[in-house]
């Protein structure tokens, strides 16, 4: 990989802190549960995939000072709802820690420790793995010299892998070639300006930075090939959570009949939601809004609404990715198509 | 008014400094010709009308020390020439000039410059009546206690007058009471976040700041009644060009079944243009973009795409009020209605 974004060693969990990019990448060291938590908390570590690799760790990083099992046993309630009240929006932290709860259920009294890290090591391998998969699923869905729009980052700064959507697209670019990609800048947090752009220009991928509200103006002006975003919750319709703004990118691409694909691994499907309806929507600090990064952009007391995530209705997506295949839509029936 | 935006007294052109709202209320006097051209370069002064009433003052300021009708128009063209070049989309600034140029060609010896100071101040002053007409035609379209969309700065900073767009809400908000405004924060230059949450603060309308890319799920997700925008340039059939992430905004509206306005005076219709493709769309500078203010977002060599303006099909505009009247969509035929 080009450049390393999560890394557990002999104990230590280092990551790549995502808030310093694109002018320094700087690695930290998260050597306790409340570094692990803040450092998810504030974005240092952001990305659905990777949240649940990073929360998956934290549970070892947590617990490795225990004296034995039965104190590793103890504690771990503890841990996984501390780590569990991080972020709400994304499953994937809530899969990978489910992980954990039933390893640590089912762990050896003598070597207990290494039990828990083999099992935070395979998620993040089956993460990796899955994200190839999906790469090799999409290709068929592009072409060479494609341009294509994304939103927010979902690269392997998002999964610790090769990514999802923009793995996608990366892959297309190394084996199609000719590919463009626009890049949404993705406000409040700007992952797009910030991530996105950096990754593409690490793995030599032409791009072009927009804001996100450009990308209608680009499909009436510029023959656009396709959408690619991820998602951080998808119920049994296809209804899709994913960063805000992902919704205002499906319902033009509808308009300009572009065609829109979400890609994520299957973790993400939350099977148990008949739709969007019930997927929780983080709201965010209003200074991400109205002082972005410290830069005062508005009168100090006004108001704001600042909604982290959208739900994309299934309707408007034209194919959900995952490592299991490509489901086409409009109508999604998640829970029969991965039994 | 609540604050002044534009003043020309004694041979002095005064104009509120908009680069530095909402910080300060800073008041600049533009002495020259190279002065009144950067204030509208660098959108010290800014918004379609008061963009075409600056430049007819701006031609009293540099003939004003001629010593005669006869240098002054000597002069004039190259004043003319230099002015029309500052922006090209709205096209207030050249229906302004080309009033000072029949006034030019028309003026007496003795007090010829009397003639032009007189001529750019009814530019002015017809600007505001026809702001509070089309806040008295747009009035039945406005609900008490609607929830309103709007889209960049359209307020009295935007036309030395009531406001376009803006004008409309505040006087809804007077007039019909519990109006609120979801103010998009207008990427890159941020005029709704630094301009419309400051005069809406001033007129004591109560607003929520939100970011571009969140009003499609603002609409799906509350009762939006409608969405208010101005324009810079409307051609015969409707279409309208207007800050960019306007037509974005319409696309989502139309989606959603929310009605879509453009309040703009005739001055602003380009009734040589059959439909929006000939109007040309300014390209900014790409550290607009990348580097909004000088907060960098985005690695130093990032290729950035930065139109103005977008167009907006006419058969996405609910109605366009102008102060003649509301004309009703979705065909238009702008030379017929206002013959």
């Amino acid at each position: 990989m080009a450049y390393p974004v999560i890394r557990y060693a002999q104990g230590r969990l280092t990551v790549l802190d995502q808030t310093r990019l694109p002018g320094a990448a700087v690695q930290v060291v998260l050597a306790d549960l409340p570094a692990v938590e803040q450092a998810i908390r504030t974005l240092q570590v952001r990305g659905a995939p990777l949240i649940g690799i990073a929360a998956a760790y934290g549970v070892c990083v947590a617990l490795r000072n225990c004296a034995d099992a039965a104190q590793g046993r103890a504690e771990a309630p503890e841990v996984l709802r501390r780590l569990a009240a991080t972020r709400p929006t994304a499953v994937n932290l809530f899969y990978a820690l489910d992980r954990m709860r039933r390893r640590l259920a089912q762990m050896p009294e003598h070597g207990w420790l290494a039990a828990l890290e083999a099992e935070a090591g395979a998620i993040h391998a089956e993460t990796a793995a899955q994200d190839a998969a999906m790469a090799a699923h999409a290709q068929p869905l592009l072409s060479p010299g494609a341009a294509v729009i994304t939103h927010c980052n979902t690269g392997p700064l998002a999964t610790g892998g090769g990514g999802t959507a923009l793995g996608v697209i990366i892959n297309a670019h190394r084996q199609l070639g000719g590919v463009h990609v626009f890049v949404d800048e993705t406000r409040p947090r700007w992952q797009g300006a910030h991530l996105t752009t950096w990754e593409l220009a690490q793995h030599g991928v032409p791009h072009t930075l927009i804001c996100d509200n450009m990308a209608a103006m680009l499909m009436r002006t510029r023959k656009i090939h396709s959408v690619w975003v991820g998602a951080d919750r998808i119920a049994a319709n296809g209804d899709s959570a994913n960063k805000i703004g992902t919704y205002s990118l499906a319902v033009v691409a509808r308009h300009h009949g572009v065609p829109f694909h979400v890609v994520a691994p299957s973790s993400t499907l939350d099977l148990h939601l008949d739709t969007g309806a019930g997927i929780p929507i983080e709201e965010r600090h209003p200074a991400e809004v109205a002082a972005p990064e410290g830069h005062v952009i508005a009168p100090a007391d006004t108001s704001v609404w600042n909604p982290a995530f959208d739900v994309t209705p299934g309707e408007l997506i034209t194919a959900i990715v995952t490592e299991r295949g490509v489901f086409r839509g409009p109508k999604y029936d998640l829970r029969q198509a991965v039994k």
